[in-house]
């Protein structure tokens, strides 16, 4: 398949293009970023409980999307995320105890990007769950993400009740197990490939997983059937099959993976990190370390579902936004005309959103392509500089999780990173 | 999903649209075509022994592609198909005392098209092996096509050694009464749905069906997993799996289901069925009912393989041009962008090649739609009237077989059907 060049030529060419007050030492490290961040090969490597694998994960820790913030401070289904997950866990019977642990101090939360980890919407994970481990063959860090649960009423929504619960210990006791047991025979899974591929079938990786999904599902079936009883293969390929949102969690932790990997380089005005936690929009850069960036998001925006309005809407939350980061998600939106299903739009606006996206980043993706613009790279490292330059905000895909508890997804769209973060980072690099 | 319009709707405006010289029965006459052809609801039933469900099938017949032509008549690679297909069937031992029963008339030979049967390439069919049974159950007729074999030494493209007839022993089996068992448990699957979803992940349903396969083996898996030993699924599985043209043959098989429904419409000048056998090029055109005609095919045209010239292709061969007329293939190739990788060609090209194809189609299919066209649905219903008044012949997808049997495909491209056919058509209409 045809692709624009090898990495190498790639990154310097573009590293190469001039930002307005740029010097020679910036653009250096950038390049030095740029690389590490196209440069990442993440495979699945195996799928454990959090507990054995994420580090810092015990008992009493409760991970949550974003940046850092108190109980009192969440929104309503971040915490009733977090109380589900304590319920789920054996912490305690009810969900009134778990909000009291919580609250008191009892039970310590911390961000999941802080661990390794990330989570779509309220991003909880206790340390009972399973999560999917992939490893950067390139810079050997590791990085985790949960299993998606589907649609609906699912936690990282906020929803708590009883069949939460019940499938969330299906999927401990049951899908993790056996998808470990296919991991082992079928040995490592290319993340970085099966995205590539995905592009070139339609998703975007982050809003859309309906083919990575797929191309998961093609991947694993001959496994399960190998090391499974029928019925329980059966199940778990009914399972990933039917939720065409699969991937997403295996997306995110292949950016994650990507990441975490640049880690700090001086000099630097490449992000390294953005995530919302439902009240404060985070960026990390990889000139500024693991300083969280913060500002307040914008109010909800994107098409919201029948019956819902903005205000039935929390502004941006999740870990996902990762994606972005890593060259996918809304940056590939070029790649997935058909999600105006579900996000609305045009399809030229879905060429005009990736086109942009390019005037804010420092390079073309080597092996994320898009093949309606022949084949081009999709549109990476997105640099602090240019954005404050540009005015041009990142564009992140999203979905809208409803403000009540258990209501679940009340939109999707196309929402912005708010540029008071850039503005507030590109200061302190100044200093 | 956004769809176009309803069905009636679109079938009333398109077929509305003035054409030069067509009075009001001719354009009535489409109507009622163009209403069969979009309308048709295939589902895979079942698979089966071509003996036991195709109609007229015999012991001592073999079908091929394209019309009827002599054992003399044929290209090599369709010769050596039918000569492996009758040591595979047990009718002889060896491969020259095939080419003797069917060169002294002891075998039969006829086109699959005549028998409610479709194959790629050589599209050589005998009594044993087995056959994809879709039913139309909006007509109630019902088209059977092979199972495909891969891509490299298989039999379409006349190779007929050991390891070919060892994997079409397999194929009969194993995997056909394996599939067949997961049928009988999942039900019929709706080939329409199915390609409809292909087309919104960048399949056109002909030279792409990475997608359709996919959508294919999540469907069929668990169903395989509940019937089979996990061994015999799991090796099902990779064979699916591994063989991104699977789907080429269920698609054709949909396509000839529902171009079957049009059968003979008086006055109607929309075509029914395009087919080549490597020496002539037929149409058929509903209101020409069962007749054949035929032109010779321009030479091979399209990207050549690497080390293989013009010189070494056969012209248009096969009967998967059918998808053409059903209004997917070529003519979707605006939603299959990363076809280029395979073809050749740039991205606004394969938007071009659709475009272009609205000028000589009666309507736009409702099920099937185009992503990058913002859902516009594909053009449908080719009109003898206007190709010969535009000059626009229609496009066809196409593989290019070797002309030197089991050498394979040496080539891919996009070849127009010959327009003598079409004048000649439009005379026989006239008269």
């Amino acid at each position: 398949m045809a692709i624009g060049g090898s990495r190498e030529s790639m990154t310097e060419r573009q590293a190469a293009a001039p930002v307005s007050g740029a010097g020679p030492a910036r653009r250096a490290a950038n390049a030095t970023a740029l690389e590490r961040l196209t440069g990442g090969h993440p495979f699945l490597v195996d799928v454990r409980p959090a507990i054995e694998v994420v580090p810092g994960m015990r008992p009493d820790l409760v991970l949550h999307a974003g940046p850092p913030l108190a109980w009192d401070e969440m929104v309503p289904p971040m915490q009733a995320a977090v109380a589900g997950a304590l319920v789920y866990g054996g912490r305690c019977r009810t969900l009134d105890e778990a909000a009291a642990l919580a609250r008191d101090g009892r039970v310590q939360l911390a961000p999941a990007h802080d661990h390794g980890m990330v989570g779509p919407m309220a991003g909880v994970v206790s340390a009972t769950m399973p999560v999917f481990v992939v490893r950067n063959e390139t810079y050997g860090n590791v990085a985790f993400a949960t299993i998606n649960e589907g649609l609906g009423r699912v936690l990282r929504f906020g929803a708590n009740d009883d069949s939460v619960l019940t499938r969330l210990a299906w999927i401990r006791d049951v899908l993790a197990p056996s998808l470990g047991a296919a991991l082992r025979r079928s040995g490592p899974i290319d993340l970085r490939q099966m995205i590539g591929e995905a592009l070139h079938r339609g998703d975007e990786a982050h809003n859309r997983n309906k083919a990575g999904t797929a191309l998961f599902v093609r991947h694993v079936a001959p496994h399960l059937c190998r090391a499974l009883a029928g019925d329980v293969a059966a199940q778990c390929l009914e399972f990933i099959g039917g939720n065409d949102h699969f991937f997403l969690n295996l997306s995110i932790a292949h950016s994650k993976a990507v990441t975490d990997a640049v880690g700090t380089v001086a000099g630097s005005s490449l992000v390294t990190a953005m995530a919302g936690n439902g009240v404060r929009f985070g960026l990390r850069v990889a000139g500024l370390g693991a300083a969280w960036i913060t500002a307040p998001p914008d109010p909800p925006v994107g098409r919201m579902f029948e019956g819902f309005s903005q205000s039935d809407g929390v502004p941006l939350m999740g870990d996902s936004y990762v994606s972005e980061v890593a060259g996918v998600g809304a940056f590939a939106l070029a790649a997935a005309p058909a999600i105006a299903g579900f996000i609305g739009g045009r399809a030229g606006e879905m060429v005009a959103h990736t086109q942009r996206m390019y005037g804010i980043t420092a390079g073309e993706h080597p092996a994320f392509t898009i093949p309606a613009l022949d084949f081009r790279g999709t549109p990476v490292g997105i640099d602090v500089d240019r954005v404050v330059a540009t005015g041009v905000r990142p564009i992140l895909n999203t979905g809208i999780a409803g403000r009540r508890p258990g209501v679940g997804q009340v939109g999707a769209g196309i929402a912005s990173a708010p540029l008071a973060c850039f503005v507030d980072a590109a200061a302190r690099l100044a200093r």
